[in-house]
C-alpha cells in the first residue's frame, strides 16, 4: 500500500494518491509524508481534505509543521487551526519560533487568540498545558433526548463525546454523564437523575504526575479540569496521559543515570545540549569520588605492606555499588508508582536488612571458596575480604533503601538517589570497612 | 466522608453506611474496604448491590479476593462472576490457588468454563492475557438506527461501547465504527457506509510491548484482537495498556539495576524472592570485577613506585562508569520508545564521540586545575590522570552507546546493557589506559 502510494506520487499522479491516502489512518499518512521530499510533501498536504489535513498535521514532526506553516497561505493556516483540536494547537505553538506563532495568531479571531495566549501561559508541567477545550457540556435539567440532540448538533467538533460535562449557568461543574448512560437510558429521563454528581476532577495547576496517578487509579478515559471556583475550563484525555507517563518515566531514567532530565529525543538533540545535560552531575560525582581516593591515600601503608589487598578493591566497590542500586531502584520505582509511602520506611529497612543478610552471606561464602580454596590466598586476607563484602552489602542495601525515602520526605525527587550517588557513597563506606577490618585482622 | 462511613460501620449501622458507600467511586469503596477488619469487610461487601460488588471486587487486593471467595456461598460467587468483566475474572483467577479456581469454575456454566480455561492458557505476555470479551458487535447491513437499538439492548454488560465491531456471519472482523459516528450520523445510514474497513488490529499472540506501541502510535482507546483467521476473539482497552506500560517500565528499571524483573510489589514480595531476584547478577558482576582486580595485581609495581597513583583509581573508575551509563540509559530508553532504531548505530556512535569530546575535555581540564594547581601534584602524574580521564570518558560513552544497540540486534533485551555491566567493562578499560599511560609518561 505504502509503496503504491509513493509510486503514484513519484509519477505525479497526485489525485490518485490522494484517494488512496484518505482511506488510511491519519497517523500512517503523517508517517508517509515524513518520507517525502519537502516539495512533494507540500503538494500532497494541500490536496488532503481539510479535516484530514488537520489530523495529519497534529501527527507530523515539529520541524515539518514549521515548514508547512511557512509555506502555505494565511487562509490555509486558518483552516488548519480551525480544524485542529485545541490541545494540539497549543502543543504545536509551544514548539514554534515566535515569528510563526505571530503569523498563526494573526489568522485567528480575537477570542481564540486570547484563549491561546492564556493556555500558552500555563506552566509546562500543569494540567493547563495538556488540556483541551473541545468537550460536550450539558445542563442538568435536560432530558436524555434533548442531551442526545445537543450532542448530535455540537459533537462533531469535540475531541471526545464519551463523557459529557454537566454545568450550571456559571459553568460550574455539577456532574458528569457518560454517553453510554445516555444511550442506555430512557429518552425522558432527566440528565440530573443519571449523572454522577461530585465527579473526581483535576485543578488547572495540578502537575502531570498527580494527573497520571488519578487516571491510573480510576481507569478514566478523560477527566474534567476546573479552576479554583470549580468552573470547567477544559478536559484531559487519556492519550495525553499516556504521553505524560512515558515522559515521567524517561525523566526518572535520566535522573537515575545522573543526568539533567530532558524530553527531547536523543537523535534530535544537538551535541552541546547533550553534553550540558551530562557534565554537571559527572563533575559533582567526580569530586565526591576523590574522597574515596583520600581514604586509599590515608591507608596507603596497609596497601604497601599487604600488596594483594589492592586487587580486591574494584570487586568490593562494584559489588557494594550494585547492591545499593538494586535496593534504591526498587524503592524509587515503588515510590513513583505509589506502592511505597514514606511512612513505610521501617518496613523497608527491616526488609533490606533481611534480604542483605541472605545476599551477603551467599556472596561472601562463594567468594571465600573462590579466593581461599581456589586462589590459595592467605586465610586472614580471605577473611578480611569476605567480612568486608558482607558488611558492605548490608550497609549498601540499607543506604539504598533509605535514601530515596528520605529524599521524598525532604521533597527532593527520590530518583536522584540512584545508582551513581549511591555508588559514590558506598565506595567510601566499603573502603573504610575494608581497611578497618584489615588493620585489626592482619595486625598492620 | 470516609471517616463518617467508618464510624457508621463501627457502630453497626450497616445499611446507612451502604447508602453512603454506593455514591462513591468503586475504586474508593475498594480502598475503604481494605482498611476494615475481615469480618466487617465481609458484611459490607455482601450488602452492596451486586453490580457494585463486582466492580469493587475487581479493585481489591488478590489476598482479599481470595478471602472473600472462600467466605461466601456458591450462589454469591456466581453473582460476582456473572457481573465481572471477563478480563477481570481472568486476572483474578490467574492469581488464585487451584482450589479457589476450581470452586469458581464449578459455579459457572459449561460455555463460560470452557472460555475461562481457554483464556487462562494464553501466554502471560500475550494479547490473549489482557483482552476481554464484552464488546458490541454489529452487522454491516444494519442501519444506524438498528445499530443504536442493538447497543441499547446489549450495551449494559459491555466493557466499552465507544467503539463497536462489525463482524460477518463467521465473526470475521470487517470494520469498526465509533459510537460517536453512529450518534452523529443519520438514522437510515448503513453501518457499512460509515465504518472504518481495514481497521488496525492485534493478533492474540502479539506481545504486550507491541500492543502498547500500537496504542501509543494511534492514540486508540480500545483495539480488536483477532485470531489467525481474522475472527474477532476479544478487545483490549486502554486501562489495561496503561498497566502494561507501567509494568514494562518497571521491568526495564529492574533489569537496568541488574535484577531479574518481577512485577510483584516490593512490600508484598517476600524476603527470599527479593534475595533471589538480586543474587545472580551480583554474582556475575562480582566475578567479572575480579578481572579488574587482576589488572591492579599485574601493574602492582607501578603502584608501588608511584604511590599516589592509587588514590585516583576510584575517581577514574566512577567517572568512567557514570559516563558510560549516561549514554547507555539514553540509548536503551530511545530504543524502548522506538525513537532510536538499530540502523541508527552510526549516528549514535558519531554523536557519542562528539559529546564525549566536549565532556572529556571539560572534566579533564577542571581536574588538571584541581590536582596540578590546587593539590600541587607532579606535572607528569597530573597529566597521566587527566589523559586517562579523557580517553576513559570517550571509550565509556562509545561502549555505552553501542552495546544496547548490538544487544537489540542480537535479540537480547537492551536493558541488560545498563549501568552495572557497563561499569564493570569500563572499570577494566580505565585501569588499562591508566597504567599504560603511566608506564610511558612516568618511565616506570
Amino acid at each position: 500500500m505504502k509503496e503504491l502510494i509513493l509510486e503514484l506520487i513519484e509519477k505525479g499522479k497526485y489525485s490518485e494518491a490522494r484517494n488512496k491516502l484518505i482511506d488510511m489512518n491519519e497517523v500512517d499518512i503523517a508517517q508517509l509524508l515524513e518520507e517525502l521530499d519537502k516539495q512533494k510533501l507540500l503538494i500532497i498536504f494541500r490536496i488532503l481534505p481539510k479535516e484530514i489535513a488537520a489530523g495529519v498535521f497534529s501527527y507530523i514532526s515539529y520541524e515539518l509543521q514549521g515548514y508547512i506553516i511557512e509555506s502555505i497561505t494565511d487562509k490555509e493556516i486558518k483552516n488548519i487551526i480551525d480544524e485542529l483540536f485545541f490541545d494540539d494547537t497549543i502543543d504545536f505553538l509551544e514548539e514554534m519560533p515566535s515569528n510563526i506563532v505571530k503569523r498563526v495568531l494573526k489568522t485567528t479571531d480575537e477570542d481564540t487568540r486570547k484563549l491561546i495566549n492564556q493556555f500558552l501561559k500555563y506552566p509546562e508541567d500543569s494540567a493547563g498545558s495538556i488540556m483541551t477545550i473541545e468537550y460536550v457540556d450539558l445542563k442538568k435539567e435536560m432530558t436524555v433526548e434533548q442531551a442526545l440532540e445537543h450532542i448530535k448538533e455540537t459533537g462533531v467538533d469535540k475531541e471526545t463525546i464519551d463523557t459529557c460535562y454537566v454545568l450550571d449557568s456559571n459553568r460550574i461543574l455539577e456532574g458528569v454523564v457518560t454517553i453510554r448512560k445516555l444511550i442506555l437510558s430512557n429518552g425522558s429521563t432527566l440528565v440530573k437523575d443519571i449523572m454522577t454528581s461530585d465527579p473526581i476532577y483535576i485543578n488547572t495547576h495540578d502537575d502531570h504526575e498527580e494527573i497520571a496517578a488519578l487516571f491510573k487509579k480510576y481507569d478514566f478515559i478523560s477527566m474534567p479540569v476546573v479552576d479554583n471556583e470549580r468552573r470547567l475550563v477544559g478536559i484531559v484525555t487519556i492519550d495525553d496521559v499516556v504521553d505524560i507517563i512515558d515522559q515521567e518515566n524517561t525523566e526518572d531514567f535520566q535522573k537515575m543515570a545522573a543526568m539533567h532530565p530532558s524530553d527531547e529525543e536523543y537523535l534530535k538533540t544537538n551535541v552541546l545540549a547533550l553534553a550540558k545535560q551530562r557534565i554537571t552531575w559527572l563533575l559533582i560525582l567526580m569530586i565526591s569520588a576523590t574522597f574515596t581516593g583520600n581514604i586509599i591515600t590515608k591507608y596507603n601503608e596497609v596497601l604497601q605492606s599487604v600488596v594483594v589487598l589492592a586487587s580486591f578493591i574494584p570487586m568490593l566497590m562494584d559489588t557494594g555499588g550494585n547492591s545499593g542500586s538494586q535496593s534504591s531502584t526498587l524503592i524509587i520505582r515503588g515510590l513513583a508508582l505509589g506502592e511505597i509511602r514514606t511512612s513505610d520506611i521501617l518496613k523497608v529497612i527491616l526488609k533490606e536488612i533481611q534480604v542483605s543478610f541472605i545476599v551477603g552471606i551467599t556472596l561472601s561464602a562463594l567468594n571465600f571458596l573462590r579466593i581461599y580454596f581456589l586462589k590459595k590466598i592467605d586465610l586472614y586476607i580471605s577473611l578480611t575480604v569476605c567480612i568486608t563484602l558482607f558488611f558492605t552489602i548490608i550497609i549498601a542495601k540499607i543506604i539504598g533503601g533509605v535514601l530515596p525515602i528520605l529524599a521524598k520526605k525532604l521533597k527532593v525527587d527520590p530518583a536522584i538517589m540512584a545508582s551513581p550517588l549511591i555508588t559514590t557513597i558506598v565506595d567510601a563506606t566499603a573502603l573504610i570497612i575494608y581497611f578497618s577490618v584489615a588493620t585489626r585482622l592482619l595486625h598492620i
